[in-house]
C-alpha cells in the first residue's frame, strides 16, 4: 500500500478525516461516526450506501453500474462500500444511507431486583503509622477491613496498590475501600460512599445501549444509546467474523469499535445524570457470542465454520480500563454468559427478564434478529436453539427492504376495503421494514393475494373479494408478480416501490428457520405448542411485531393473545438485574450452565419441519 | 525546558545518544548503558565521576570546582554529575569512573530443594468439537484438566484464551496447558512439557544477578549479573526514594530502568543456556523493601520519611510483561515478601537459604551493605531490625574510598613487620574498599597506630613495637593523622592514598550500628552473645571479609571461627529456592508474616549501646 495519505471532506457534517490511499470510504467515514446503512455487510450488494462526489467521482465499478443509471454515474454517485479514496475528496452523503436514525428500544420489562451489587464501599477509620506501629499500608488496611467483618485477604489491583501509597502521603485518616467482588479496586481518600455507579450495556449486533444505575438505590439514572460502528465491518455476525477469518487485526479492530461506542455511551449517561466518569466501577455487559467475544478481544472465528464452536461460555470479567473502555475509571467489566455457539449473554439476559429459571410456567422467548434464538422451559428444565433466521427482518435481501427508519413502511391495515401503509416519521416512503412486511404479507393473504404457499397470485387468480384497486396493483414482475406499495410519484427515490415475489420467499424461509426451531424444542421437552403457557417476543422487533399478523402467518404460536406478551430490550433488562445483584449473576452462571443447547442442523426431523412452517398459515397449538 | 536536543558521543565506546537541552551527562551515559560510579547520588560531592570533555567543555561549577585544579578545568575535566548537556558534545568516561567492573558474587550457600514449582505443565489430549460436541474451547479445556486431577475451575488470562482461539483452529488434538499457581497462562500446541524454565533474580541496590532454572530438573543453567542501573538516580536507596519524592515520573522511570536490567540479564542467561525466552513462565524476585517497590512500580516515598511504612508487605504477583519485563514471553513475576519497612525480601531470601525458621540452632545473620539487616533467631522465634550502616564500607564518605572493583585495595596484612596491601587486579592502586578498610584499620588496631577509641596516635605516641616504617607513615591530615598507603608516584591517579581520621570514624559509625543492633535483638531474645551458635555472613561483603579482622575490630560477635560461615549472595539463593518450591514460598510467607522487626529509633538503650559499640575492640561474647 502507498504511503499517500488524502483529506476526506463528509457533507453536510462537514467532518474530515485523513486516511491512506485505498482505504474504503466506509472505514473513512466510521472515523468520522458516520455509519454507513450496510445490510449487505459492504459488499455492494444491497445498494444502501449511496453517495454523492460532486467533483472527479473515481471510476465506477460493477457494483456502482448495478446499482445507478448512467445520468447517476455521471453525476458522481456511488456506492459508499465500493469507493475508495485515491485523492483529496468531499463526499455527500444522504440520511437514506445512514444508519443511526433507526427507532432503537432501550427498555426492557422490569422485575423488582433486591440491591446486592457486587461492587461495595467500605469506609474505615485508620490509625496513622508511628513508630509503635509500623505495619506497611496494606496491612493496616487488610486488617481494618476483617475488622469491619469484611474480605481482608482481597487482591489489590496495581492500580489499587498505588491509590494506597498516594493517599497515605496525607494525613487523613478516614479511606474508602471499593471492593468488586474479591477484588479492590480502588482506595479513596474520606468518605466516598454517596458515589456509587453501574452501567448495564446490551452490545446488539445493530444497536448498543447502556444505562446508568446508582448502585446505592437501584435507580435508573439516564439511558442512552449507539449504533453498533462495527457495522462497517458488516451488518451481522458472520460478515463480522468473515472479517476476522482475512485478517487478523480485525479483532482488535472491531474490539476499539465497540470500546469506542460504549466510552461514547457512558460518556453521554455521565453527561445526562451529571455523574463523574470515575464514580463508575461496574459494567455489566449482554451480548450475543460474537459480540461478546469481541468485546473481550477474542477471536469469535470458531463460530463461523461448522461446528461453531465459541472459545468461551462462561462470564468474564476484566478491568474496563484494560479493554479501553472506561479508561478514567477503575471499573469492572463483566459480561453475562452465554449458553453455546449462537445463544449468547443476550438470551441469557432474556431468561433472566423472563424470570423463566424461577418460573413454573411453561414459556417459550422468541428474539427475533438476524438470527433467531429461542429459549422453552420452566424451573426444570430450559431447552434453547438458535437458527438463521436471516436478515429479512432488518430489511435485508428484500427487494425495497430497510430498517426500522423514517421513511420505513412499517404497518399496513385494512380499513373499508383500502389497505392503508403506515410511514415512520410522516415522511415519504422509502422502503419496507421488518414489521412492516408482515403486515403487509398478513394483509394480502387474507385476501388471497398471496396464497398460503407464498405465491403472489395473478390478479385473474385471486378471489373476487379482492377490490378492484388492489387486483390493479399486482404487476408482473421477476420470477412471479409483485404488489406495488407505492408509485414513483409518491417516493423519496422517485422510484416505485413493491412487494416481490421473492420478498414473500425471505420471509417464508426466516419465518419456517423460528418455528421449526419453536417445534424442535417442543418435542424436545415433549409438550406440545398448546401447553406453553406464555409466549415472550424480545428485542425491539418484538416489541413493534402486531401480533395478530404474526400469529395469521404462523410467525409465532397461535396461542390467545393473553399468553402472548412483548418484554421489550430484555437483555438490557437482563443485564442491569445482573449488575444490581450478585445473586442474579450467580443465577446467570447457572443458567449457562445447565441451559441445554439443541444444535438444529442435528436433528434429522429438521428439515420436514421447516418445509412445513414455510407455509403461510397459523400453528396450530 | 527547550526543546532543542543535542547529541553526544560516549568514548571509549563511540556510543551515541541524541537528549534533550540541559539534560545531565549521567543520564546520558545510562541511556547508553554507561553507569557513572556515584556512590554520593549524583550530588556532586564524591567526586568519583570524573570524565573528560576535550572540546568545549561547559563552564565548571562549584563542585567542579571544588575536585579539579585549574589547569584540569582548563583541560576539559569535568564531573559527570554536575555537567548538563547544551551542545553536542564528545566525552571520555575513564574506566575508573565507571561502575560495572566489581566484583559481583553470584553464589549463595545451596540447600538442596524438593522440586515442587508452581508452575506446571499438563499435556492433554483433546476430543475435536462436532456437532454433537459443541462445548466451547474452554469448557473443553476445563473438563480434561480437571479429568486429568487438576483444578478445572482455574482463571485464564487474556493471553492463554487468545491462545485457545489460535491453536483450536488447526486439527490438533493435543495440547499443553501452563498453569502457574491458580492462573493458567498459556496454552500450548502438542507437547511442550520439555521446556519449563524460570529466573531467581537478586534484585540488590547495586548489582542484580540472575539464575536460569530448569524447573523440570532443578538443574541450575546459567548466571548473570548488571550493575543496578537505577545507580543513575543514586547509589543507595535513599538517594532513589528521594529521587521518588521530588518528581512523580522517577517512579516510572526507575521501574523501567530496572525492568531494562532485568530483560538484559533474562536475554543472556537466554542466549547462555540456549532457551527460547517464550520457555520462561516464572521470575522469582528478591530484593529489598524498597527495590520490591520500585520493580512493581509502587512508589516507596513512605519508606523515605519517619515511621517508615512500606506500601506493602506481602509477596506480589503480576504477569511479568505488564511491568515491560520478558515481554515475549507469559512469565509472572512474584516478590519475595517482606518483613518491615527496611527488612525486606531479600533478608526472607537470607533467612530461607540459612533454614532459620526450621532450625533449632540459635542463629544469627548479617547482611552488611549500604543498610545493615541483622536477623536473630530459631524455628521458635525470629527478630529482625535494619541499621543505618551507611555507606562506608562500600567506599563512599571515605576519602580514597572505592567499590570492590580493579585497583581497590582489598586486604591488609602484616608479614615480617611490614605492610603488605593487595589490590584488586594487580593493577595500580586506586582506592581502597570495604574489606580493605577493615583489614587496615584491624592491621594498625593491632599495631596500636590506632587505639580502641579510634584515633590515629601521633607518631611519637605510639607503641615503640611499631616498626620505623610504619611510624613514618603517620603523618599530619586533616582534623588529626593521616596513614599513608601509597605515593603519589605508585599510584593511577598519580595521588597519594592514604587512610585519614575522618574515614576510620566512618568505620566506627557502621560497625557500631551494625553490633549495636545485633545486641539489641539478642536482648530482645533474652539470651547473649555467647548462646548464638552460628553467625551468618551474608552478601557479597560477607563473603570477602577476613573474619579475623572482623571480630577484632568488633564488626562482628567474637566467636570461634567454626561458628563463623560466610554464606554468599543468600538472597538469591533464597530467591531460587522460592522458585524451585511453592512449599519455601509458602515458608517465606511464614517467615514474612511471623518474623517480628525490631525499630531501633524506638529503643531507648540503642543510644547507648551504640557508643559502645563504636570501639575498636572485639565484643565479648
Amino acid at each position: 500500500m502507498s504511503d499517500r495519505s488524502h483529506e476526506v471532506i463528509f457533507q453536510p457534517e462537514g467532518s474530515r478525516t485523513r486516511v491512506q490511499d485505498g482505504v474504503s470510504l466506509l472505514e473513512a467515514a466510521a472515523r468520522c461516526g458516520i455509519v454507513f446503512d450496510t445490510p449487505c455487510g459492504g459488499q455492494g450488494l444491497c445498494g444502501k450506501c449511496r453517495v454523492h462526489i460532486p467533483h472527479h467521482a473515481p471510476e465506477p465499478n460493477d457494483a456502482d453500474q448495478n446499482h445507478f443509471d448512467l445520468d447517476e454515474l455521471a453525476a458522481g454517485w456511488r456506492l459508499g462500500c465500493q469507493t475508495h479514496v485515491s485523492h483529496d475528496m468531499t463526499v455527500v452523503v444522504p440520511a437514506g444511507s445512514r444508519m443511526g436514525d433507526q427507532q432503537i428500544l432501550t427498555d426492557g420489562i422490569e422485575r423488582p431486583t433486591p440491591l446486592k451489587p457486587a461492587t461495595q464501599k467500605i469506609t474505615l477509620s485508620l490509625p496513622l503509622p508511628s513508630v509503635d506501629d509500623q505495619r506497611a499500608h496494606l496491612d493496616r488496611l487488610r486488617e481494618a477491613l476483617t475488622q469491619a467483618g469484611v474480605n481482608g485477604e482481597a487482591r489489590f489491583t496495581p492500580q489499587a496498590l498505588a491509590d494506597v501509597t498516594d493517599i497515605f502521603r496525607g494525613r487523613y485518616t478516614e479511606r474508602t475501600v471499593v471492593l468488586c467482588e474479591d477484588t479492590v479496586i480502588a482506595v479513596e481518600e474520606g468518605d466516598t460512599r454517596s458515589a456509587l455507579y453501574g452501567v448495564a450495556v446490551d452490545v446488539g449486533t445493530t444497536t448498543v445501549v447502556g444505562l446508568l444505575e446508582d448502585l446505592n438505590t437501584g435507580e435508573r439514572l439516564a439511558t442512552a444509546s449507539r449504533s453498533n460502528p462495527q457495522t462497517s465491518h458488516g451488518d451481522d455476525v458472520i460478515s463480522r467474523i468473515r472479517c476476522c477469518m482475512e485478517t487478523d487485526a480485525a479483532v482488535e479492530q472491531l474490539q476499539q469499535s465497540i470500546a469506542g461506542c460504549l466510552n461514547d455511551i457512558i460518556g453521554e449517561l455521565c453527561e445526562a445524570a451529571q455523574v463523574a466518569p470515575e464514580a463508575i466501577y461496574e459494567i455489566r455487559a449482554a451480548g450475543n457470542t460474537a459480540m461478546t467475544h469481541l468485546l473481550h478481544g477474542v477471536s469469535p472465528v470458531s463460530l463461523g465454520v461448522a461446528p461453531y464452536v465459541a472459545a468461551f461460555r462462561e462470564s468474564r470479567v476484566r478491568s474496563a480500563s484494560e479493554l479501553g473502555i472506561a479508561p478514567r475509571s477503575r471499573a469492572r467489566l463483566r459480561t453475562l454468559p452465554n449458553i453455546a455457539g449462537f445463544v449468547g449473554g443476550d438470551t441469557v439476559g432474556v431468561i433472566l427478564a423472563a424470570d423463566m429459571r424461577e418460573s413454573d410456567r411453561l414459556t417459550l422467548a422468541i428474539d427475533i434478529g438476524t438470527n433467531g434464538e429461542i429459549v422453552l422451559g420452566d424451573r426444570r428444565r430450559i431447552v434453547t436453539t438458535s437458527t438463521a433466521a436471516g436478515p429479512a427482518f432488518e430489511g435485508a435481501r428484500i427487494h425495497h427492504g430497510m430498517r426500522a427508519a423514517r421513511g420505513a413502511i412499517d404497518r399496513a391495515e385494512i380499513v373499508d376495503d383500502a389497505l392503508h401503509l403506515h410511514v415512520i416519521g410522516g415522511a415519504r416512503p422509502r422502503g419496507l421494514c421488518g414489521t412492516g412486511l408482515i403486515d403487509l404479507v398478513a394483509r394480502l393473504v387474507e385476501w388471497g393475494v398471496i396464497d398460503i404457499g407464498g405465491r403472489i397470485t395473478a390478479p385473474e387468480d385471486q378471489p373476487h373479494t379482492v377490490p378492484a384497486p388492489i387486483r390493479a396493483r399486482t404487476l408482473k414482475g421477476e420470477g412471479g408478480f409483485r404488489f406495488r406499495l407505492f408509485e414513483a410519484s409518491a417516493t423519496e427515490s422517485g422510484l416505485e416501490i413493491n412487494l416481490t415475489q421473492s420478498d414473500v420467499r425471505e420471509l417464508q424461509l426466516a419465518k419456517g428457520a423460528i418455528m421449526a426451531g419453536a417445534h424442535i424444542l417442543v418435542r424436545k421437552l415433549g409438550v406440545s405448542m398448546g401447553d406453553i403457557e406464555e409466549v415472550l417476543l424480545a428485542g425491539a422487533f418484538g416489541s413493534y411485531i402486531d401480533p395478530r399478523s404474526a400469529r395469521l402467518i404462523g410467525l409465532i404460536p397461535n396461542l390467545d393473545e393473553d399468553r402472548l406478551r412483548s418484554i421489550g430490550n430484555a437483555a438490557s433488562a437482563g443485564a442491569r438485574m445482573a449488575l444490581l445483584s450478585t445473586d442474579v449473576q450467580r443465577l446467570a452462571d447457572t443458567i449457562s450452565r445447565e441451559s441445554e443447547y439443541i444444535e438444529l442442523a442435528a436433528c434429522v426431523e429438521f428439515q420436514q419441519i421447516f418445509m412445513d412452517q414455510m407455509m403461510l398459515t397459523p400453528v396450530a397449538p
